[in-house]
């Protein structure tokens, strides 16, 4: 991957996350100092001071991280031994590896790779998924691998959800759906066992499901939007990352709807895949905290 | 009511819906120049040139409009009598007749307020009426008459509508719910017979009945917004005049995003209620046309 | 070029302008009848009804308009003869031609290729100018000729500019700046002698000249945003088109501003590029009115 | 006051500013825990990571924190002596005084006293100054004291400004410019001492000085902005607190920008106010960090 403002050596990003406790942030940066790091981002949320759920992201500089990585994380185990608290440690020198899967439409798919390109993306993109082949040419003219399932509905759904997860298996952290417009199955998500992110054209939770921006013209709405969202088990319900919002008028058909939503499709995935990509997109129930 | 910017001697707004039909606008612009008026603005939108519905708002100058207004009514009625389109005629010198109905929360009451004593609101205020009372001082240093109509539910209900109706009947052309808390009843409605303007504490279709912050808060989404609608026996299903959404995050508690959709509120609906009094906003079933 | 909601058969588009007087609207839409056109969309504004300018802007349908050209623009002339306007007329079946220039920077030079590929701009894309070679690949998997014309400053710049005004002479209806980094000369305008319509990454007047981002940086600005115009002889002086704004915030470095301007960039020139295409902006003075 | 979401007995706001350094963090977050606190908030920022200027905000909740004031500030102080930094400790259970500064124009006024009657600032208004009479029932019906100084220019605008100080001084802690359109000397600056706010009716550093809506509306933008910023003896050259920007047409006049410029306004300076009253400002020279 070429070189990215995002991604810097001998950088490390902590996630701290669990019930909130005093002395916390006292613990953590101590720690840190003493493990020879400093502190270049620091943010921090609990939901209630009082017994409620705490969330932090510490990016810290420290020479030679890699080679000092095994005896930073039992610093940080140590450290966070007394307190009731998960956490997770990325080296924020390494590009996360992100596959996308596409259909038809190549507006998301077109723009998170022209974004890579120009290094504003902190990822690589091992390859791209797709149950057409009209994108086969423009994605491999990004230099990037691009494989054709057939999407297939009802009992051979399985077949194709197995040939993608043969794909993916250990080659991708992380997976977004560009506009893909298959649903996937819950046992495919727990086999896959990585984030997957979803852009959804409209602003959740109004016209969930198919078809949102001839269900937003027939409502009326004077506003469309888009929302990206991690997916789970429950179409469309999934934590919600990022939204955005654009004004149309009664003057505007569902076809012009759906090309100016287009544009905040791109713009809102592309936020969110930059935001989990630098890993400031913790999880909690069905929220999404965003440092 | 003090002078306004939208207040205009001799100028007048007609209003045209129907089927769409070639040479409805050579007809009403011959019209016009017919009967001595100079087009000041012109706005048409037609949802289907073959066979769909049409729309038009002309305002126009011209000298002597009260006095010859029968005169001009007979000319549209006998030029439109060859199209299948229903139309209505404004006098733009003449304010609008807004009543108010509000709670507890005064932010919407207030604001409008305001903006009338600014001239900022081609209407007059004959009341605000409120099923609480601690606004009552505050209504009347603006030289608005306030009445207190206790909110009741269950069957006791009809009363408080009774005494609603007797107020409004006759004396007003247009009722605004700024943040009212009670349903008011198809009956009571029907028997108003002027349209009625709400605001709604979410992005309508999302969230929609009670606590729209609160389940917005559930949901983890990233805007809040508040919709205008016009009133109707479907409980936030009417059609919709203006929207907008602002940007919260995961740290805005449930008050916050009552304390900053209160913002949001009082713009949209503001708006609203100035494209009504203008006479920019027709309805044409769950929809409307915003010129 | 591929087909285009944008594009429709037998519809033309006729602009109006110069001084207002009454009757304008009943002398252009009788005459639309008269030659058996039906008004699609209609547009009209007056910056002051008594003696200010006028423009008006009506779409219509003609079933056979290109044969019977000749004899509709004999009818509008007859028909406006009496007033000061002057009119053009427009074949909305037939796309204009667009020529980009650009640099190094791709990011509004793809996206308009992408959208025209999409068939979201009524345009076809007879060629890219460029002072860099960086681009010719992509442009050229578009489809679209690319032509390198090394920029050079000082007294050979005539030079360049000769080369480029080859290529474009008589090829062309309007040229678009994507970031492209040289200042034409007034002579070269001149002599192009069509639309030239720049992005320029500020919200103009704001930050005028070189730099945009490290003077709104160092500004400390909350806001950054940029603007279309078209291209007169004082350097970010001309006609703005449209503008868009983003929140940024103390820790965005300016490298980061111009990562987060190149999204609205994109949006902004596209948009300005989508009305002048669709004949909806009107050239007055140093302002424009856009239907 | 009435009692507030944003006044927190026993919390206070410690602001550190001054020369990054590794362990800042770990210094001030074991102080806190040291002295019994417990972080609520937590922001940091270094513009630069290698020698620049660091930010920090934190928010502690201490049971006693009034009582406790002197030994915990002796903590502080003896923490940071090591390294290159200015603090202030603020005790967020007490409201800050704001005085309002008006003319004419009451929008801003009147929005900053309904907010504060609402309990969204945390604030006390001890008095409204302006230069003009009209607003003084308004300002005394939310029970805060009005005096009228007239402005006068020339050689006794120092008389006007006496008098302005004699008022002031001792008796807040920040003052509002609500639209106030005299514009105030760098020795009343220097000899009141205390912060100044001030809203400008444009998108700063666009349409500096006077009549910015008049200018917006010659040079034909397609946005209008406001700017609040700290005053200093340059003219709308203060460090810029927060800023806005609102859609406008062609065919808005410069009074119609003036009407929906009011909103940003309002907008802009409350948020500016609020963050302030928050300590999440920090001046750094022309510069404001907002946490």
């Amino acid at each position: 991957m070429a070189a990215s403002l995002h991604l810097n050596p001998d950088h490390a990003c902590l996630i701290v996350h669990g019930s909130d406790q005093p002395g916390i942030v006292a613990a953590v940066s101590a720690m840190i100092t003493r493990i020879g790091g400093n502190i270049v981002a620091f943010d921090q949320y609990s939901d209630n001071p009082e017994g409620g759920a705490y969330f932090q992201r510490v990016v810290f500089h420290r020479p030679g991280f890699a080679a000092a990585r095994p005896h930073i994380e039992a610093e940080i185990a140590q450290t966070l031994a007394g307190f009731d608290l998960e956490w997770s440690l990325t080296d924020q020198s390494v590009p996360k590896r992100m596959a996308i899967l596409s259909s038809k439409q190549d507006h998301c798919l077109l723009d998170l790779l022209w974004r890579h390109r120009r290094g504003d993306l902190p990822v690589t993109v091992p390859m791209v998924i797709s149950n057409h082949t009209a994108s086969a040419e423009d994605v491999r003219s990004f230099g990037v691998p691009f494989f054709h399932v057939p999407g297939v509905a009802g009992p051979d759904k399985s077949a194709s959800e197995a040939k993608i997860l043969e794909l993916l298996r250990g080659n991708v952290d992380f997976v977004v759906l560009a506009r893909y417009m298959q649903i996937l199955s819950g046992d495919f998500l727990k086999e896959l066992g990585v984030p997957v992110i979803n852009i959804h054209h409209s602003f959740l939770p109004a016209f969930i499901g198919a078809e949102p921006y001839k269900k937003a013209k027939e409502r009326g709405v004077k506003l469309i939007g888009a929302t990206s969202h991690y997916v789970t088990d429950d179409l469309d319900e999934g934590p919600i990352i990022e939204q955005d919002t654009v004004r149309v008028t009664h003057a505007d058909s569902a076809a012009e709807l759906a090309r100016r939503g287009a544009d905040v499709e791109r713009q809102v995935l592309s936020r969110a895949v930059l935001w989990h990509a630098e890993d400031r997109v913790i999880r909690h129930g069905n929220h999404t905290i965003v440092f």
